[in-house]
């Protein structure tokens, strides 16, 4: 895989994959940026979650249950030092289907984080702790 | 931290920050998806360079560097098999400088490497190979 990153001003990047599909990222203003993007971290995790988002959309989709909505919350912790990595994620999966059972949710989350999810399994070997809650909205 | 990540349609995912700050992703045409933003796994990889990138251009600009261009071309092998985690990534840094010399660049890079960035250290702790090299444009 190749893709690419520049500075467009400030503490303001642009990645760029290889179909040139763009993705912004910008320091915080406490951070010295203008706070015009979300920070590279928030962006590492959304993309863990996003991975596992992916995973859980094709199971559930394979199994031919309806998804009306699904949203991940995540809560993130780092550690104090440097380098401040992360330390605790939580994802808590909510799912909004006329006809998923909480066990499909379960199972499609669990697949994803034990067995597809690069993300998470980087994240995991990492030394963060990663753990997920779910619930259904009918 | 806490971040979100929400279904849009599809495959395409909204990721948002604390400050409603959104980032997109969606699964490539051959993964399901539309193709209408990078993937999750380019992105993650994005955001460790991302990450690097603010360290370098921090540094720099405390030692008053003037930076005309910062570009990473980013070269990245995955595993074959699930989770298909980041197994090796090469980050090559360009800088356009009419000042900085190469020694500049490379402690920055050094130090954003061993000491400050989070999110390398993750990948490196998951046991992904992080190598970089780098050249300075006059």
């Amino acid at each position: 895989m190749k893709v690419q990153l520049k500075l467009d001003s400030g503490m303001r990047l642009i990645g760029t994959n290889s179909a040139n599909l763009e993705t912004y990222f910008d320091a915080s203003i406490k951070g010295g940026g203008a706070g015009s993007a979300a920070t590279p971290m928030e962006i590492l995790v959304e993309s863990m979650a996003a991975c596992s988002m992916i995973d859980v959309l094709s199971i559930l989709r394979k199994k031919r249950k309806e998804i009306t909505d699904l949203k991940i919350e995540i809560d993130a912790e780092r550690a104090d030092t440097h380098p401040m990595v992360f330390t605790k994620v939580h994802l808590k999966f909510l799912l909004t289907s006329p006809d998923a059972e909480i066990g499909d949710l379960n199972r499609a989350i669990e697949l994803s984080q034990t067995t597809y999810c690069g993300a998470s399994a980087m994240f995991q070997r990492s030394g963060c702790e990663v753990t997920w809650s779910s619930e259904i909205i009918k």
